[in-house]
């Protein structure tokens, strides 16, 4: 018979977890495993919460285990490290994304693209090779292996890192890997949450012109003034749509939604990428004429790998490259998800695990 | 008022065209405009019949112009040449393909990719820049630039190297372009037709492990013993397809049927990429999510440039890679069409212009 959580692992831990599909999250005792030979242990103090952390809530994809403790956007302070951890030090700001394991011996595995190993453990709502649940970082305490963490940059600050495990990762991946990341591009943004507003970010950090395509015209001035993209177009309107028909060398859609692809399509040069990010649940529309005509691609991108994720961050704090957050108490969560449903945050919630997490809360 | 087609031109031609979408073609006298300083004019001996030309013959896709004399797959020997033409002299063996102009000035003609040019000019059944309208091969002359002109190599049959400049071209361009011409790749063909078998070659002579994947079982012995295919999978068969997911680096899809997209992504590994050189008419079902998951993508490639096309044909005369063809007189034609409808050509009918077009059959 499985252990109860809470006596699994030797290490006491506290966190908020869900206890079933309605998705509510509530104060939640149970246990991280000792820190072996290659862990690395951490305070958490900051944790974002990604879209993702809704739909695995409600187990709209259908693989979450509860009770589920959610959270791949975590930075915090090293407290304890193995006696064979190299790359990190008591003390050190550091942090855990999507991922916490993976098979180490398949070719994405030797390829620095743990995020493809058809093995690849998550942070969270899923099975350790122990049988052991994963969870995540809506606690008070992670446990992980080297591999996993990425060392936070001085000068970036923590609850400022924290989205960019998931969110900055998901987009700057494919940017670098489809060749979008090169500078004077002209690259599209659909959609304007978490992800494409750090798309946005990446994009101009890397030189490109900038336009976020967008259903709804009054992002137009937050998207310009505030986020640096240098235009914006509303997807709705057809005249808008038409001026920079044959426009662009890339888009990146961030938009989960069911939406046609076909307009975005022809916002593409020849040649040009579309790279989803944003995963409908149903199949989408696909008209193969216009892909043929111009050469054009669509492709897809999934987080990225450890060594990209750990470039991603230095990159980002060279370049001064930051998600905007509103920090949030951890009793504030369950309200933070109904806004998150209602697309009403700029862009993304960091919950302040330091300094609100209580055992007794 | 248009001049009628006899009249339009200083020399005669005579070919075979269709006067309406009924498609039936039939004997056709009109006019070939005099050899121009930069043209090539060349008595045709073999024209290709393309898939293509039965919708466009029909109007399918609603840019017929009638009366359409068709014929892409041009092969022939030079008859004249213009005082400023370098590249070709009289009794050259040349070809044309499915373009004969272009703007030549736009980023796509600057890149030797004529065939992405918004202003390309088709062999048949479109407008040249004086408005008069363009008749392909099926007929006795050929007049065209020689920038879009192809030089035959010695030693490659001209009724064989007639369907190279559209079936031919229209695999390897996606080949080379999508990096599916490396040494060892894994790759896979749907399709057995024109272009199906014309992948199975090139992808042999660049050194791939090449899988045939069709719905028809009984293709299976030709695909391996005759083709040189090295696996045949039925698209049909669960376990078939099963024991084959995840092992392909590209497939190259050439069915314009409607088919599912999945189990074919589904076959792909990570990073793979699905090139689609059919086209249905409507929309297909586009699931994101195995996109996303394997970082894969769908493409689209439409033939290719005037210079890569000439580096095909002299490719395939180096490394024998020759399209399976049945020759017939041109007054097969109409029962050709009827065949190529069922699929009921192993794999490309090529006129014998040369020997049977008369002008008074």
């Amino acid at each position: 018979m499985a252990l109860q959580p809470e006596a699994e692992h030797p290490k006491k831990a506290f966190g908020w977890a869900a206890r079933d599909s309605s998705g509510v999250l509530s104060p939640f005792k149970f246990s991280r495993r000792e820190t072996g030979e290659k862990d690395v242990t951490f305070k958490v103090l900051y944790c974002g919460i990604c879209h993702s952390d809704l739909h695995m809530l409600k187990n709209e994809w259908g693989s979450s285990i509860y009770p589920i403790v959610p959270g791949h956007e975590i930075a915090g302070e090293v407290t304890e490290v193995g006696s064979k951890v190299k790359k990190f030090k008591v003390g050190d700001k550091v942090g855990v994304g999507c991922l916490v394991g993976s098979c180490d011996s398949c070719q994405s595995c030797s390829d620095d693209l743990e995020n493809y190993c058809s093995k690849m453990i998550l942070t969270y709502s899923a099975k350790n090779v122990d049988g052991t649940v994963t969870y995540g970082g809506y606690s008070d305490t992670m446990v992980a292996d080297e591999h996993f963490v990425i060392l936070i940059p001085d000068g970036l600050p923590l609850d400022v890192a924290a989205p960019l495990l998931c969110a900055g990762i998901t987009v700057y991946s494919p940017l670098k890997y489809f060749g979008l990341d090169k500078p004077g591009l002209n690259l599209g943004v659909v959609g304007l949450g978490g992800l494409g507003h750090m798309a946005v970010k990446f994009a101009k950090a890397f030189g490109a012109n900038v336009t976020v395509i967008s259903t709804s015209p009054n992002k137009k001035k937050e998207a310009i003034e505030h986020l640096g993209a240098d235009s914006f177009v509303v997807s709705r309107e057809q005249d808008q749509m038409q001026a920079v028909m044959g426009s662009f060398d890339g888009i990146i859609d961030t938009v989960s939604a069911m939406h046609p692809l076909l307009p975005l399509i022809g916002l593409l040069k020849n040649h040009g990428k579309l790279v989803m990010v944003g995963a409908p649940e149903k199949p989408l529309e696909l008209p193969v004429f216009p892909l043929i005509g111009g050469r054009k691609i669509i492709g897809g991108s999934c987080i990225g790998g450890l060594k990209e994720t750990q470039e991603m961050i230095d990159f980002a704090a060279k370049h001064d490259v930051k998600p905007d957050i509103e920090v949030v108490p951890v009793d504030y969560i369950n309200t933070a998800m109904e806004r998150l449903l209602k697309g009403d945050v700029k862009y993304r919630f960091v919950i302040d695990i330091g300094n609100t997490l209580k055992p007794s809360s």
